[in-house]
């Protein structure tokens, strides 16, 4: 056997690249650990550290703990038991805030990363992977016509496409300010959503596309021309912001996804949802377009007051709304946080709905303007669709 | 107007999301800074640090900087001018190492997370995005009934997929120990390659399929039912390491894509290459069906000493060897760094071939088993594909 020619330990690659890239493995701590009681303890071994905190989502405002040094070096704080819900944190040491070194699941919200447990046992069981048939996510690209540019958008297609003779319903999902086509699929989770509602016989198999709302930038930061340079940013900072030009052109997506893909390219086979500033986005979307989506959902809808209703989107909407309740449709849903910041001005938006005759379906939520209240949201949204 | 009625002050909601979100705008550092002469310089704001350093993947076993501080408390080191290329780094702060809290991109490799930054002006123009048809990534899920489990793997589309009646040839590229099916779409910047290559009329559009080598499970970290109680790890953790039934059951991954994809679906049109461990995959993949394939590639390939020549898969080398001879094939490419600690047994590897009579063409590179060199490789590689 020549073979034993040109030997290569494979074990020594082992060594050099475990010092390169799984150095977190070494140093023996694990965090964080989400205990059985549904506490959760994180560590950190920071020996020279003089003040240790963690900063999460698990309080309204934020959780923060102070940690606690061990005769170890171990810093080390835990939690009072959390629900179940997919929180994100980081940690400050001596006022640098950053992931944790331990812990290699993070995800970024706007330009900041964070890293991430779950706490099983609810709704986070609906964002964890289950062995269940998996749906496909693409990454894909449409043509825009009206900003003159190739846009980047995000699609999930049911387990079963393609697999099947059948064309499918589509949900438009849209972000909210400083997000952007990946803020649904990682924040959102919206394909183990998917996956595990269509599993359990939840929801209708059905596709669904996140688009870019940023209609002065192609694509999420990093994934442009700009590459690196573009840092991500609210979208305020963005040209575009508030012309009214991406509600506008949102038939561009529509007759994009219904040439490329096969769905049912009408309207009693159509939804658009969205949190925060894409709550206002499918507000303006469904009041343009009444006769193309039966379904809007608005989650902690970030509508405006300083927009220029000279601009046709944004102008007469008692006329749109008249025009709604005309052509008619299936499901107006609202959903807001009882802490929201937006809390009263949705509930001032409720009272017009009313006076206009508008019906609706009002689902209010403890805590704020916070991501376990979007995916929490889309668990209530997204089960009543194509019925 | 009722729309006065309730309205929603979106820049209270900016305020509120950005001291949330984007607190990275707010430090006033800029990290890092590409200068013009190729230069690069880190900058992190840590007043109570007694001690910081960068460690980066521009020198030879990682570069390190002493970072210095200054009067505003943000300490700063500026590298030589480094040739073009994408790096990755982390900071040292005072022995808690981790991601650049000024920088929000970054990249996981196996088990850590790194910062990430471009030198243009070469083989990074390659890596980064511009203004040209972009192709498709979709991650899917394919049944191996050889280890009873839906699996993930990635897979690049041509721009014009879909928009031409034509099918495509197929590109497998296999990843390393402790890599997974993200590994080459994140750290090789597959797509990104591919588009620019296509772009500039150097490589044929081709599918790429980017499947996951750890055959005892299902996906990447974190996208399969374990979620996040599997942390990453090198290969030969995982149950199923090294015994040949990855590389046998192969052709299921063949079939799948030629079954999911419209492919040319013969050995004119299909290649496999892979790095380290993926390799040593596409090596015995190739030896195993040199009827399936035309092109293979092996970029700082991880040949095994301690392989098990009873298993059929990895058995007889010498009579596959000429078996290969037989059938013919277009392409036998080996690359390798000239620090590589494999540098010498694949040079082994060529006397073998050599005396066995199989050609090949031999490309040696400076550097060691580092991702710069393996993206280096696909650019070499791929213009060579189905011409």
């Amino acid at each position: 056997m020549k073979t034993h020619l040109f030997v290569v330990f494979l074990m020594a690659a082992m060594c050099v690249m475990a010092q390169q890239n799984v150095g977190f493995r070494d140093d023996g701590v694990v965090s964080p650990q989400v205990n059985d009681d549904g506490t959760v303890t994180f560590c950190l071994k920071a020996d020279s550290a003089s003040r240790v905190a963690v900063i999460g989502d698990w309080a309204e405002g934020g959780g923060r703990g102070e940690m606690v040094k061990g005769g170890d070096g171990v810093w080390r704080y835990t939690t009072p038991a959390l629900p179940s819900e997919m929180y994100t944190y980081r940690f400050d040491i001596d006022g640098v805030v950053g992931l944790d070194p331990a812990n290699p699941f993070m995800r970024r919200d706007v330009g900041n990363l964070f890293s991430i447990f779950y706490v099983e046992g609810g709704c986070a069981d609906y964002y964890m992977v289950h062995d269940v048939p998996h749906g496909d996510v693409v990454a894909t690209w449409y043509h825009s016509a009206a900003s003159n540019a190739d846009r980047r958008l995000s699609v999930y297609l049911p387990p079963m496409y393609g697999k099947e003779d059948k064309s499918y319903p589509v949900l438009y999902l849209l972000h909210g300010s400083g997000g952007d086509e990946n803020a649904w699929v990682e924040l959102g989770h919206v394909a183990r959503i998917m996956d595990n509602l269509i599993a359990r016989g939840e929801a209708e198999p059905m596709i669904v596309v996140i688009p870019n709302g940023n209609f002065g930038k192609q694509a999420a930061p990093g994934e442009t021309s700009e590459n690196l340079s573009y840092r991500p940013s609210m979208t305020k900072f963005m040209p575009g912001y508030k012309n009214g030009e991406y509600e506008a052109s949102f038939t561009e997506i529509v007759n994009f996804i219904d040439g490329k893909y096969r769905t049912v390219a009408d309207k009693q086979h159509r939804a658009v949802a969205g949190l925060s500033m894409g709550g206002f986005h499918s507000l303006y979307i469904m009041l343009n377009y009444p006769d193309k989506f039966d379904y809007v959902g608005l989650f902690s809808a970030g509508l405006m007051k300083d927009i220029d209703t000279s601009i046709a989107t944004y102008s007469d909407i008692d006329g749109k709304l008249a025009r709604l309740n005309e052509v008619g449709y299936k499901l107006f849903w609202i959903g807001i946080g009882d802490e929201d910041f937006l809390y009263e001005l949705n509930k001032d938006f409720r009272t017009q709905l009313d006076a206009d005759g508008i019906k609706y379906t009002w689902h209010e939520s403890s805590r704020g303007h916070i991501w376990a209240n979007w995916r929490q949201y889309l668990l209530l949204f997204v089960p009543q669709l194509f019925k």
